[in-house]
């Protein structure tokens, strides 16, 4: 069934469905303590942009399944695209180190040039402010978790639309969800772009923007906040216009349903307030959890050739 | 017994004799080739300031007890930090890939903040100018396999006493030796601080400063050299002031008894020179070996629920 | 047999046979998902010149034989070496750490240093423009699989001959070769060293200046490009004068014959075209493999006590 994991888009109903299925037996295993299903199978982990946080989530989840990892933490630095190679010879070479790759880069589009001749397969980590497909994934496996259903819901997405690849990918996604309606609260010159628009359109998701966040957390099932990233503003002043404009507090618990969750991508810097932490329905750690378990289901799916995804 | 590994204060006589059998059994098991009883479990190593050999001695203590390593080598530079997250929300996070986090950080106290927000073991592996309670450990472990004690012994901690967390540290855990003598030789400027020398005191360890190396070599069971270290000075002038003030060779030798031994946390730059090193008594790289095996100890008492120490 | 793999001329004609044929061997252990003869035992690998390919090259082979590695990328920026600590201190605290230690460092003859005080085998993965054993190593076992044989050949050593190190160490094993002729295709200023040179000429190697690449082309079995490393040049214009001056095309191609092949240690910048690379006589790639293979025969001669080779 999966062969890449390059965009949202190419993921069916059926795909996701199986995959949420997937992760969360993939909990259960991390919970005893990993299983050995991948043993002599290598990851390369090739970070053309930092994101600790990303990097060592794959690496937890190899690792949980008894798999090896070998990392390029600051590939733009050391690797030898500093001495001109291009990301095709990169991914040849990596490739008779390694069973699978997961490639990071600033620049849109390098994970599929790297596809396009690989032999192994090349998982998207997400490229420049363009796709962020596992994001995605782990994102409605958390609100199936949560929720549990990914249909008939209000998804409210805040902060950075245009952006953040992380509510670009969600929105994508919830294309696939039945009954789902979306919230735009975005600050003005970052909305969501055109093309992620038309696209929830031609699929039938009902969307709105919207300017109060007190009104969008009322309403939604799912608070979707994100940080406002500064290296993907052209420059300080476009950044700081936006930076700091919709901020989760308590005011905001105050008027959220009992089941209703809030949900961020993380790290935060200042979107929202540390005492909604202790909140029930604050989800982003756990949220930060699934990412590993869909993570496993993932390689389980590409590596795992007796995977029920395979 | 052991949750967290953050101050040398944390630790009763006991503990630390308990720590030193099982670290002297841990040498038995690498030399074996190693075991597996930390088989399936995650050791994360975040370093926000560089030391691969702190990161590379844990790393190797986990590996041998057949657990795994995910690694952030440059925290500073390539974590979410940089994008103005609080270490709370860091460990947070971490925890959901990790069984164990270990945190070196510029910043005295941080890995302490880590400790009150997390799910798993916290190790400090130096915060600061603050405490290295992992090096304390291996030194004293070190101490009691070179001379078959800990107790009655004279230690002359050597150099920078103010800046150097690894003299503040072993002058600390030896408060729990019994008839144990300081000799502080620092130069002037660099002595070592108040709070530490309250805690002398008031366990009753006799301490007294010596500007005379060789006075010092000659009476002391145990030097313990220490770079001055550059990046502890508030700038170039005071570092000059002080560094190569104390310097060991082969007159001090010459001076030692027998029994005697020569310590240093390593690395040394011109502390000791080279020609002790084939002298029996220079200890420094079986120290060096030791805080493999104590932090191999650290890791069992931390993270095997059937270890005696857990 | 084998203690460290620091220079090509350490090796004798049967020592590059044996390992040639464990080499190849190794290909099928990878093929099968590698095995576990190395378990147990930690390989460090400390790059003081960054170098991802040559590193990840280095682990992957342990990892497929079961052994562990604990990594230093960066390790001018991030070792003790900043701290100004010397080679012989790094390489005697690093082996309480693991059981083999991986050496690349921008200064000549630093491995060596490392290795007369080693108690573990020490591996130059490069020092400077000075060696690159494993390089040669992997690159004869590449002309055997590929010519069936390493005897009986014409190797043109084409680009920058004097500050690259492939070719320098290319050059250097061939005159273990029987009947061995050399096309030394140099832009002007950086033709191959006197020393080398001397080297072929005591050992019976014929060799010849040439500057025309497609009569080197027609004449050899083999075609070794590399390219002009700007790191190794003294300055930006004596760099640029180089540059470029030689690139394989498919001009080149029409003039080989069938069985002769095209060989680069990767990476390339425009030395090949990348239409060549479709070519079934393109075999940089296949070469590049063929590195994790001759990677874990060396490790297996240096770590497993039960080889063949050790």
């Amino acid at each position: 069934m999966l062969r890449h994991v390059l965009r949202v888009d190419q993921f069916t109903r059926t795909d996701v469905e199986r995959l949420i299925v997937s992760a969360a037996h993939m909990r259960t295993i991390a919970e005893r303590g990993g299983d050995d299903r991948l043993r002599g199978r290598i990851l390369a982990t090739m970070f053309f942009e930092p994101s600790t946080r990303t990097r060592m989530s794959f690496e937890s989840a190899m690792i949980r399944l008894g798999g090896r990892v070998i990392t390029m933490e600051n590939a733009s630095e050391t690797s030898s695209a500093v001495k001109g190679e291009t990301i095709e010879d990169t991914v040849r070479i990596v490739e008779t180190y390694a069973d699978a790759i997961v490639i990071r880069h600033p620049v849109a589009g390098i994970p599929e040039r790297g596809a396009q001749v690989a032999a192994v397969p090349i998982i998207n980590a997400g490229d420049g402010a363009h796709e962020h497909p596992t994001q995605a994934l782990l994102d409605v496996f958390t609100i199936q978790q949560e929720l549990g259903r990914i249909d008939d819901i209000t998804v409210a997405l805040v902060g950075d639309l245009r952006y953040g690849r992380a509510p670009r990918s969600l929105a994508m996604i919830l294309t696939l969800a039945r009954n789902c309606r979306l919230i735009l609260v975005a600050p003005p010159g970052v909305e969501m772009s055109p093309d992620v628009l038309d696209a929830l359109a031609s699929h039938g998701v009902e969307y709105r923007a919207e300017i109060d966040l007190v009104a969008a957390a009322r309403e939604a099932d799912v608070v979707y906040m994100t940080r406002v990233q500064k290296e993907r503003f052209p420059d300080e002043r476009s950044y700081l216009a936006v930076r700091g404009q919709y901020q989760f507090g308590e005011q905001h618990l105050e008027v959220m349903r009992p089941q209703s969750i809030v949900l961020h991508p993380l790290p935060r810097v200042d979107e929202i307030d540390p005492a909604v932490d202790s909140d029930p329905r604050a989800a982003y750690f756990r949220q930060a959890r699934n990412g590993v378990f869909m993570r496993m289901a993932l390689l389980d799916a590409l590596l795992n050739s007796s995977s029920t995804l395979a």
